[in-house]
């Protein structure tokens, strides 16, 4: 039954931070949330109704997670292909589809959509060889990045190729695995866009966010940034090309490379709610985590005008011991995620400040 | 350790919507939750990390809940004072402190509390037996206000009096217990504060409210209230009285008359979460969830200024039928407690409304 009902459940593919607050979210429409997820004691897990602690891929696991659920949905892009098959098998829907999934779970098949549906990019070439590989960047030129099709993020996988003779090498020490070559983009500023569709195709996007990097791990998200307004509606064009494109049903994350004349590539997209969008939490009446909830129930989707200044900043592995300094600042809201160790870089949390009118 | 740092795990007595979005803000800054309550599969029970099944008073449901818990709060004012002291010999503390609880607990002792810390209520006076309710009645004038001392709430367990004749009838009718009896308020508005004491003696007041009950139940709370200077006045020094005097920690509601010459009298305090603070969710900064959990966990206070104007409207019974068409609105918040059955009356959610600047 499309909307879901307060009291439906739905299922997470996914126990982290973004599991987590995606099940705070839920909570609050008032829906019940099951989680699958392999960890034990995982963040998501102690704030939802149900927990299954399985491998993703597995059948037993799948098939309870079926059962209790009205709606899959999953908090990160590397959930295994094969479990939206077995749960397409099992008769329940997942949301956003397994074509969005694939589509971003492979860099060269991503670029390849965005380019046909009339988005820029970089330019790009494939290579499965090392002699693919060193062919992929005399075409591309140098420097060119080098980076795995699959399973990377937060700057892991990828590595610069400065010359030719260092191409097959970078091959190797990427792991022999296919790879995409990637011009590298002149961009001014790195940008992000996080929209969302709903089940009966409308779209709602909300204002960029400006965000800044260290070590390859985003550090803090300025939103609403000041653009252009031409670069808003390129970022809206986009956004609306991706999310049609894909069938696409829920939050997704967009980020951008903003180059000096305005025009905007697309870097890469997240099939998910995206960490460049947690400043909605604190600055927009419906939050990124509530709109993918009503996407994916079939709700109408909410607002997306801010109603606040935000700098988002990320609490990584140490930064967390602040928490007591942080919980003290006037206009600062803290967001923790439970995690049980501090790793060096691991995200713990985030604050979200209130800028000044 | 206090401050508790993130990761502690607070519980709470009672596992109703209020100890839901407790639990739900409690989550947010990175703590566990554990809930003890006597009925199965309730609201709180599913945004919890771990739940407690017995009854209140259950000498292994209180151990195990002191085991896990680094301190222990209740939602709802009716908590067996046992089950507090059953605690305190398992040596885990509770915020508010038993004393507190008491005092809320019985109205005689609540409105002689006030008093003695020269907060102005209506006249009263207790009785025990029907002939005392008489004497009382007859003190106190007609028409006049009966009331059970303990267990009422929502209008329930109390009954006007109109003449001496039906002095002992209504005695009778309330279950022979012992009752107050109180003079009416002319009072020309209902407002509530609802205000906040940390565990170093600092005092956090967010802004009135101003309440409206339909049949003895609230039905919206519009914050902030428009009121005088005085009045606001008046207000923080009896939220702070009553907060000091109580040695309080943890966020309270507290009921007020304003009578026509701007005067305030306190008709009653809950030593918990209010139902006419939910505003603060989506007009503070820091709402009165996470202040409660702020206060116990003994961290800073945080700001109860208002960002915004709210109308915040309970969904009572069937209302939350209306999820859909509150969910399609702008600037509304829909708030819904999971509860399973929607019976007359019943609290299901509530939703904020975002009033234009």
């Amino acid at each position: 039954m499309i909307p879901l009902p307060p009291g439906s459940t739905l299922g997470i593919l996914g126990g982290g931070q973004l599991g987590r607050m995606l099940a705070l979210a839920a909570a609050r429409l008032g829906f019940d949330v099951v989680i699958l997820e392999p960890e034990p004691d995982c963040p998501a897990a102690r704030v939802s109704a149900h927990v299954i602690t399985t491998p993703y891929e597995d059948r037993e696991g799948l098939t309870e997670l079926a059962r209790r659920a009205d709606v899959v949905t999953f908090e990160f892009e590397n959930v295994p292909a094969r479990a939206l098959e077995i749960l397409a098998e099992l008769g329940v829907e997942t949301a956003p589809c397994a074509r969005a999934l694939a589509t971003a779970q492979d860099r060269v098949a991503e670029k390849t959509f965005l380019n046909a549906a009339g988005v820029p990019t970089v330019a790009f070439a494939e290579a499965d060889t090392p002699e693919g590989a060193r062919q992929a960047a005399e075409q591309i030129g140098f420097p060119c990045l080098m980076k795995t099709r699959r399973d990377g993020y937060d700057g892991k996988g990828q590595s610069w190729v400065e010359h030719l003779a260092n191409a097959e090498a970078v091959f190797h020490a990427l792991g022999n695995r296919p790879v995409i070559v990637e011009a590298p983009a002149a961009f001014v500023r790195e940008l992000s866009v996080i929209a969302a569709r709903g089940r009966t195709g409308d779209v709602a996007i909300y204002p960029l966010g400006e965000n800044h990097h260290e070590g390859g791990v985003l550090r803090r998200t300025l939103a609403p940034a000041t653009v252009s307004e031409a670069v808003e509606e390129q970022a809206e064009r986009i956004a609306t090309r991706i999310l049609t494109g894909l069938d696409y049903v829920g939050v997704i994350g967009i980020e951008l490379f903003e180059l000096a004349d305005g025009q905007l590539l697309v870097n890469e997209i997240a099939p998910r709610v995206h960490n460049t969008g947690h400043w909605t939490q604190d600055g927009c009446d419906v939050d990124q985590f509530e709109q993918h909830v009503r996407a994916i129930a079939g709700w109408p989707l909410g607002p997306t005008h801010a109603h606040a200044q935000i700098e988002m900043e990320n609490l990584l592995g140490d930064d967390i011991s602040d928490w007591a300094k942080l919980g003290a600042e006037s206009g600062t809201r803290l967001h923790v995620y439970g995690k049980r160790k501090a790793k060096a870089g691991r995200k713990m949390g985030h604050a979200n400040r209130r800028m000044p009118d």
